[in-house]
């Protein structure tokens, strides 16, 4: 089989066979077909696209191409979730703490946030003494005790798709849909769960932009998951304003914390709730997603599944006391609306640039992260705004530059018309 | 500048412009942008095309990377003519003395042939001692006693296209209008001429396999050529069997000087004096592109283009005496029609091919040549023959093997129904 023939197979519009698509990614991985040719034949499957078939045979191999996790010790259904990155998303500390609380299993591999968008791991080890590096053992012994854990990779998970990953960041094709797809699916795949959630999110400050694009990448990654004989539902989700008000590593955590103690916010609550019903339904929890949302809502209300963040915290070590003293920073400082009128939208990748900025994520691999600083929206989309008004807190250490303060006024869209609150989820695909 | 925002760019459908070919050509052919990252955008490229600005730009940029050809020293207009690569394709050999015996000044740099096309230099140097190794100097020195030279390029015209040519060739970028026009026009540009003839083959046997992608082909390359103030036009010519009867290198010579000759065939007849009339049209030697026409057929007539060609030969070292012992193979093998009917098609990339096995062509680079072996096509287009007729002769040396005579009889299309006979010409762009 030659490289060549296979660029110029999807090139002309043919889809790849399975032995087409494991040879390159095989041959690709082990060093024996060079970055020149998988970046044309992945410019090529951006302009024309693959199929299903393509799509799950490119997860698989992909795959293969490295150590899984064998999560078989567990006992029971095993959850995971994952989201396509967005801005202020704690919903991993919310969700997981909620569904362990009803008896369910989560256990769930995170990563480090880069550029304007955070990481569940960031956020937990803003926690003094948070310990993110569970052995394999370690990590299916906590799911097995509390039924959830939450730890970064140490495996070889999917060497393929670091390197393809590296490679289309650098040549123009991360957005393509097959290819987005199967890079989340082989992680998710190789993570070892029976039911897997997936919250796209849609919007400015969202990898996908457009609703179509989230909706074919939903839809593709639930075939695949299926495929794999997995229980899959995808969420699509609004990420036209950061999730909840919090932004920032501490204020996240701050932010789960009250969610958990039903404190909202609204968007974050629904979003929670509505995950994890659909999880008690596939992990056969409860009987119907309907129970699932009331199940989900007693368990906020009764405090279980506060007590359960607390206990999940304990067990890696987190040491959280006071949380009237959880957010300490040199400055808390009053963002005020520029003009009067209704909020349209809040760019989210704006504040996920903001909140980068003044410490709180990194710019490159290598930056170290404070874990203090970040920013609190006052006011969201729908409410109304008075010139002059705060609309928003930044928690800083150290100077706010200038170019802050413009990144938060090119953010805030503020408009004469009311503008309707609209809902988190706006769609369901499974 | 980054390398990958121009991938997108071009990936989004937008333009590039001066300023970003330039650079990426430059800092390629210098090796500071990888290859993997000139895959991905000649891959866009290839799917978003580039306007005519674009490949202007390009051939610019192209032009720039290496050394070019300062014909100056010759006075008058220099004229050079270019084919896309066809089978049997001996124009040089009839053309470049025919206008030279007008007066006209053909400076003409040549390649080898690889796979199933020829090369002018393989057939000049199937004539004993021959040399095709001339220094500039020599080059333009011959021009400017005799009219012409035909030589192997020596200085390091176009890198650019070397190095982007070979990355092509692997990753399925080949088949791009802009690109070939731009690598085309590179060429011709950096060998100095004022006039330049394109012969655009079309047909199986040519790179341009449809009529449609070599009318676009050859706008791009008039415009291009125009662009750079060049008298520019391009023939596309009929390449669905080889042209002239003769394929392989002494044989085409043979034919060649039977051309020259006056005794046909017709095809490369009229092709010759089709170009060379617009050739003495453009440089000023005729006054309509008719009285060119009636010159060419005057040369022929006379002698003068035949007396041209021999002192062309001696001039460059070449041994031609004795016609009839020219062509000598240990066998002459004629192949029979499978059929009766009427020749629709005679693959010229089979006969190509053929010639090529018979080791008159090169598989790989490092291939020598039989320069005897090659097969005259006895019948053509548009003839009719009965079944076992003889339709071509093999001149071999040692074993025809059984993928020649598949490669034959897969060659030959014969009908039922009767085949006109079509102009060798479908169309002159300028």
């Amino acid at each position: 089989m030659r490289m060549v023939d296979l660029i110029e197979k999807k090139r002309d519009g043919e889809p790849l066979n399975n032995e087409e698509i494991r040879f390159f990614v095989k041959e690709y991985t082990e060093g024996n077909i060079p970055d020149y040719q998988v970046s044309a034949l992945l410019m090529a499957i951006y302009f024309q696209n693959m199929n299903e078939d393509e799509a799950a045979a490119l997860t698989d191999a992909m795959l293969k191409s490295g150590d899984t996790i064998d999560l078989s010790a567990i006992e029971g259904v095993k959850v995971d979730k994952h989201s396509t990155g967005g801005v202020g998303d704690k919903t991993t500390l919310v969700l997981g703490p909620l569904v362990a609380a009803a008896g369910v299993k989560l256990a769930k591999l995170s990563g480090r946030g880069l550029g304007h968008t955070g990481g569940t791991l960031d956020k937990l080890e803003s926690i003094d003494g948070f310990n993110i590096d569970l052995s394999e053992k370690a990590f299916i012994s906590q799911v097995k005790k509390i039924n959830m854990a939450v730890a970064g990779q140490t495996k070889n998970l999917v060497p393929a798709d670091k390197k393809l990953y590296a490679l289309r960041d650098v040549t123009g094709t991360v957005p393509s849909i097959p290819l987005i797809a199967s890079s989340i699916m082989s992680k998710k795949l190789a993570s070892g769960a029976d039911v897997i959630c997936l919250d796209v999110k849609t919007g400015d400050g969202a990898f996908m932009k457009k609703w179509d694009d989230a909706k074919q990448l939903s839809k593709i990654m639930v075939d695949i998951g299926e495929a794999f004989d997995k229980k899959i539902t995808a969420f699509i989700t609004r990420m036209d304003q950061p999730l909840g008000h919090m932004v920032g590593n501490r204020l996240e955590v701050y932010e789960a914390i009250r969610c958990l103690s039903k404190k909202g916010p609204d968007d974050l609550e629904t979003l929670c709730k509505t995950i994890a019903a659909h999880m008690f339904k596939d992990a056969g929890r409860t009987q119907s997603i309907d129970a699932g949302m009331k199940l989900a809502e007693e368990l906020l209300i009764s405090g279980k599944a506060l007590a359960k963040f607390y206990e999940f915290v304990e067990a890696q070590d987190g040491k959280l006391e006071d949380l009237d003293t959880f957010i300490q920073t040199e400055h808390v400082i009053e963002y005020n609306a520029k003009k009067t009128g209704s909020i349209k939208r809040i760019k989210a990748r704006n504040i996920g640039v903001v909140s980068m900025k003044l410490g709180g994520g990194r710019q490159t691999k290598e930056d170290t992260i404070d874990p203090m600083v970040g920013i609190e929206l006052l006011k969201k989309v729908g409410d109304s705004v008075k010139a002059g008004e705060p609309v928003a807190k930044i928690y800083a250490n150290g100077d706010v530059s200038d170019d802050i303060y413009d990144d938060l006024d090119d953010a805030y869209i503020i408009t004469d018309e009311t503008v309707e609150k609209k809902d988190i989820i706006i769609d369901i695909i499974r």
